[in-house]
Parts: C-alpha cells; structure tokens; sequence
C-alpha cells in the first residue's frame, strides 16, 4: 500500500523540519524522506539519527524526486529555495513551509513561480523551543500544537486536504485562516513578545553594571526572557518579512507603555491597578496553563 | 537555650511572610512566631496550617511581645504598619521588612520614626513565585536565594548579623548594597519586565479579537506572561515606591524599542540581527539556567 504522502522532501531538516521528519516517521506516512540544505554536516547527523533517510545538497535534485515538499528554513530564505526547485517541481507536487509569516511567502511564491502554484499550501506549526537544530528536534513536537494553514485563492483541495492530513497525523490541530490574518494575529501572540524580550535582555545588556545586574535576575527574568535565546537568524528573517503588522504591534505597545509611564510619573496607583489588573485577568482566562 | 530570634512578629503571612516563618519554623531559629496582618481568615489558615503559633489583629499588640519584626506586607502598606506599631518598639527591636523597593521604605521610616531606628534592616528576598497568599507558601522558597539586605548608616551592627544569619540559616546568599542600588537594579531586572508582561498582556487583551489571538499563544507565550499574573495590588505598589528607577528604565526601553522599530521599517536585517545576537548572548551568558 502506498503511505499517505509518498516521497517527501524536507528542505532544512533543523528543530521544525527534523521533528516533522521524525513524526511522519513515527507515524509511517512517507515512503522516503529526502532532506536537503546547505549545511552538509546537520544533514549527515539527521541521517545517522535516522531523522531522515537520505540528503542531498542539490535542492532541484531533491525536491525532483518529492510528491511532498517542505520548506523549513527561515523565512528569508525560502524565496531562494522557491527559485532553486521551480525547475524541478510539476503540476503535482505539493509545496508547504513552516515560516511564522505567510504573506511573505506568497508574494515570494508569486515573484518566483509567476502564478501560485495550486500545489502550493502555505503552514505555520505553532510549536518550537528556544532550541535551533536538529539535534533538538524531537517527534513530538506537534502533538497537541496548533498549526495554521493559509491556502491562497488558488490552491489545490487535494493538496490542501493532504497537508492537513500529514499534521493532523501528527497529531496537530489544523486551522485555516487568510494569510494577512495569520500575520495579524501572530505580530501580537509570538513576534512582539518576541522582540520584547530581545530587547529587554539588550537594553540590560548595555547598562555599565550588566554583568552585576544579571546576577540578580530571578525565575521571573529567566522564564520572561527564555525566548531570548532563540535563534536571531530566524526572528530576524520574521521581523522583515512580517514588517507592517509586527510595527502595527510595536505601536499600539508603545502607546501603552507611554500612558502607563504617565500614570507611574503621576503615581497614580489607581490607573496602575486598573491595568495590572485587566492584565491579570485577561492572562488567567484566556492563556491555558 | 535561646533560639537565634527569640520571639518573631510576621506581619502580612502571605506567600512570603508565610515561607519565612515555615522556614524559621523548619530551622527552629524561634521560639515562637506570631501572624499579624488584617486578614483573619488568612491569619486562622495560617494557624491551622502551623506556618505561625498565634495572630492577632492588632499589629502594637503583636509586634510589643516581638525581639525581631518582619514586615512582609505590599510596599504600599509599609508606612502605614510602621505607624501602628511605632509604640510597641523599643531600642532592641530588630525590624525588617521583604519589600522590592528599599529607598522608600527607608523614606517612610524617617517619617515615622523621625530618626531611623538602629534595629532597621530593610530587606528584600529575591524569590517569589506569581502565586500569592499563605496556602502557596513554602519553606523551600529562600533555599538556594539571593536576598539583598540595605542597612541604612545608622543600623546597628548585630541587628544586621542577625538578620543576616536569619536568611543565611532558612538557605539564602545575603548580599549587602545601598538603598538606591538595590532600586537601580530591581528596576532593571524585575521591575521593568513584570512591566512589560503586564503591559503586553494588556495591550492583546484590548485588541477586538482579543479571545481569537489569545488561542493561538504558544509556549513562549505562556512562559513570557507568567509574571503577568502576579498580584496586582504588590506591583501597583512597587511601581508608585520605585516610581523614578523604573521610568528611568522604561526610557532606556523605549529608546531600544524605537531605535529597532526603525530598523525594521527600513527592513535593516543587519541592524535587527546584531541586537537579537547581542541579546541572546548575553543571555546565554549571564542568565543561570
């Protein structure tokens, strides 16, 4: 019998590539699975972990050889990697990526295939762990997670339904929504809090005492900074490709911190409170601990 | 033989107030601990839990029969416990107090008192959770902890041994600094990010999908907004006393958070990376794990 996704390639077999490799593995929903990149040494140990069952450096070549392609690189490079397998994909293939923007993805997709490939179903597995490589990668990592697919007006129902199905599988639940709204929603949940956190850490970082001033940051700092240690190519990658809507998310946070600096200026503690406390409540209802 | 502390008067047995007496209890460094505060209901579970002896709900009375005072109440209170128990202390008394901003409270003993009285050792442990109230107390909680003692140029010499040796014994490190260094340094290190948690909080929670966005929050998410949902009335607090170290940290913030805004809207990848990198290696640096 054939296995749900046939040959899959997996374009960066790093943290997200290499835990889906290892899921679908697990679950027995791929023939074969080739991975490819750029960096021959993480390929080599994914394939002696077995994470996947064979690489190669020539992306076309790979992906020539895909009913399934994913995409896991940061999302500034996936353009590039578009362009390198255009000539290798078909009417067939189904392309889907991982990238934490998606309306970067699609205008890329335009500008390198001319018309969005019906094949193509952008995704976004909201899962990861301050972690980079796949060393880390664990098949896991999706269980339980929820993973965002953004089907453009073209995009195939066969190719959507069998992306679907792989994270489903897994044991992802799988929501659709349009990519600006992904963008949206993601600026606030991941990308700001993101940045918040770099920049907390670097502005700590550039005090004179620094190195005395770490020394007594407690559990709060280390837990509300933990995503400080993720990888600053990829976030990086995420802050210019979801430009607009992360600036979107910055300003409305400004205006925040600049109304409640006036409150603390004015010791107001009654407006203090008043935001604590809405905080509070909004954080104990909504976020599942 | 006489215990290190003799007679210990808690005043406000919450989650700190409440694992210090565990702990004094666990060490045996008393002879008895007395709950004061203006919650009954939580003096009478604390009883009943054995974290303290006895209550009562007048602070003169309590502290009167009292060789060391611990005031464990949000900084907001303090001048105000000062005042009603200035008339039941004498020369002996040693008095601290677990407050987070430590020039204040040093600003409202001078108030009170009119001269600072020689048994003052302010105090702040570094160690708390975002839970709150005396059923969340443990003895375990200062065990491994920093605890920042400012003794102010007229503190008796042995009252400080002592509260020192308080700490020492129930598993803390005791580092001594200024009043206004200790401001300085929580203001970075604690007071700015519960700031920021709160703040990001609450800028989400006033988004008009707000139920929608706060479904796809991911474990970074959860984890950055832990000390979101501290107790507001302490950070209301701790806000108004440390009111000039923290605007002084939110302005180094803000001018971090708007030099990166720039980058981002020229789409300076090379600019935003260097300050990810530069924050995640400080973090990877300083911050234990």
């Amino acid at each position: 019998m054939r296995s749900l996704l046939g040959t899959v390639c997996i374009i960066g077999v790093g943290l997200i590539g290499g835990s889906l490799a290892r899921a679908i593995k697990q679950h027995g929903l791929a023939d074969k699975i080739i991975g490819a990149g750029i960096h021959e040494n993480q390929l080599e140990r994914a394939v002696q972990l077995g994470v996947i069952d064979d690489y190669s450096l020539d992306m076309a070549h790979a992906a020539s050889q895909a009913d399934l392609i994913v995409i896991s690189v940061p999302v500034g490079a996936i353009e590039q990697i578009m362009a390198s397998i255009k000539s290798a994909i078909n009417a067939n293939t189904i392309i889907t990526d991982v990238g934490s923007s998606k309306l970067g993805v699609i205008e890329s997709a335009q500008k390198v295939f001319g018309t969005l490939p019906k094949g193509l179903i952008p995704g976004h597995p909201i899962a990861g762990t301050e972690k980079s490589g796949v060393e880390a990668s664990f098949a896991e990592l999706y269980n339980k997670r929820c993973v965002i697919l953004t089907p453009h007006s073209n995009s195939d129902a066969q190719a959507l339904a069998k992306v679907r199905s792989m994270w489903e599988q897994v044991g992802a639940q799988v929501v659709e929504m349009t990519a600006e709204h992904h963008d949206e929603v993601l600026a606030a949940t991941s990308h700001l809090p993101h940045v918040l956190a770099y920049l907390l850490v670097d502005t700590l970082a550039q005090m004179q005492e620094h190195s005395e001033i770490f020394k007594y940051a407690a559990g709060g700092f280390r837990d509300f900074t933990r995503i400080a240690s993720s990888d600053p190519t990829m976030w990086r990658d995420i802050c210019v490709a979801n430009a607009s809507a992360i600036l979107k998310m910055i300003a409305a946070f400004s205006a925040e911190l600049e109304k409640f600096s006036e409150a603390v200026a004015q010791h107001d503690s009654e407006q203090i409170e008043i935001i604590f406390r809405r905080a509070k409540n909004a954080r104990d209802q909504h976020v599942i601990l």
